[in-house]
């Protein structure tokens, strides 16, 4: 093996599998590489045992911690520099799991604040589309401190839950028509309303919902997450200390 | 965590990082899920850095064997229950990595040459697509056992490796329409000659080539070890012991 100047990435996943696989194709994407050797190292921690973060929540449902923390102190001690976490409700619990590891966590929550400034910065309002859990946990309150934030009322918080848990959402039977419809009249909706950008703010939200099936810019937070890991793993942000 | 009945899958991929997020996703759609928790709990060790399979075998370029043993062991002490590797190439050292772990690596190879018999037993000959090193090693020489094998001409075997490490291959580029013409070609040579049933013996043919664009069965490697590795995981092929 050659030495290598990027760091290793290590994700936190299983939350669920298909937006794990889909940060991992992103990732990969999103790095310049003309051939296998150049791509990033990625050791990925797919463990779908955590328990429901929006259950714990919102119902008082077993907490993810102690599996969360299990994640990334075993992605830890098999090499990763930096750790991500491809599920936006499992931010909810960001700070006990980095204050377990040694090793940085690129938060997904604080690199869309980020992005929706930097790409967004006109917007007077800004609709979020996520699960119960992260709508009531607050995890995206950053987002509403320049600007006004907005969620969906809650018959159409009833159709994004259901686009993502219900018979036909995207969690049980993958993408599918049925949900990236019903994904888009909620986000419709928001518009109306006065959104002038959507934050995807659900890693399976970008399974059930493109760019083309809104009229405002849509933040897609695991675009978000792949390009700031990328960034952070191979020090294209120039200086900055992890 | 709830205890679960399924073993841990350790992927050693890297080689290439878009093959090994294909058998990742091929995965998740193989298992039998309606929610997260029933997905498999799935570890992938993604690194690009293990030397070139190819040119070990047919230029003298460094050994992959340690980096392949190296990533094994970090799977096995990271909790895998069983290995897969998505790279045909890097079966022809599958012996020393099965060596230097204690638990068992579903081949890739193995369960192709089993496919071809369960699914076309009736055919006399089979085209292989794959790579110079993997066609000069052998190591599908066990699918000419039972009938012909037959591999493309040289100027023709050149194609396969231009579609797969050109400028415009899918290794360099990712999935494109000229890679996918040109290994279209090739494939249709080998139905010309005979083959009943082509076998896409290269990790990459498949991001390269669709089962509608060949006249005969298209074996997929990728689906076919998708497929094992869940059968295995879950317990799903009856009292085989692993």
């Amino acid at each position: 093996m050659t030495a290598r100047a990027t760091r290793t990435v290590g994700i936190i996943g299983g939350m669920g599998p298909e937006a794990t696989c889909l940060l991992f194709q992103r990732i990969i994407r999103a790095t310049p590489a003309r051939r296998d050797q150049d791509h990033l190292h990625v050791i990925i921690n797919c463990d779908p045992s955590v328990p429901d973060r929006t259950a714990a929540l919102v119902a008082g449902g077993e907490s993810p911690v102690a599996s969360l923390v299990a994640s990334a102190q075993l992605l830890e001690r098999a090499g990763a520099h930096l750790l991500a976490m491809p599920c936006v409700t499992a931010h909810a619990f960001v700070e006990p799991v980095r204050r377990a590891v040694g090793v940085p966590l690129v938060s997904l929550v604080e690199e869309t604040a980020r992005a929706v400034n930097e790409q967004c910065g006109h917007a007077r309002c800004v609709g979020l589309l996520a699960t119960d859990g992260t709508v009531r946990s607050g995890v995206f309150g950053c987002l509403g401190e320049r600007r006004q934030l907005i969620v969906p009322e809650a018959a159409q918080q009833a159709e994004v839950m259901a686009a993502i848990y219900g018979p036909r959402g995207v969690k049980t039977v993958g993408p599918n028509a049925e949900a990236s419809r019903r994904m888009a009249a909620v986000a419709a909706d928001l518009v109306r309303r006065g959104a002038e950008a959507i934050v995807a703010g659900c890693t399976e939200v970008p399974l059930a919902l493109a760019a083309g099936d809104v009229a405002m810019p849509l933040m897609d937070t695991l675009d978000v997450l792949a390009r700031a890991v990328v960034r952070e793993a191979t020090g294209a942000c120039g200086g900055r200390t992890l």
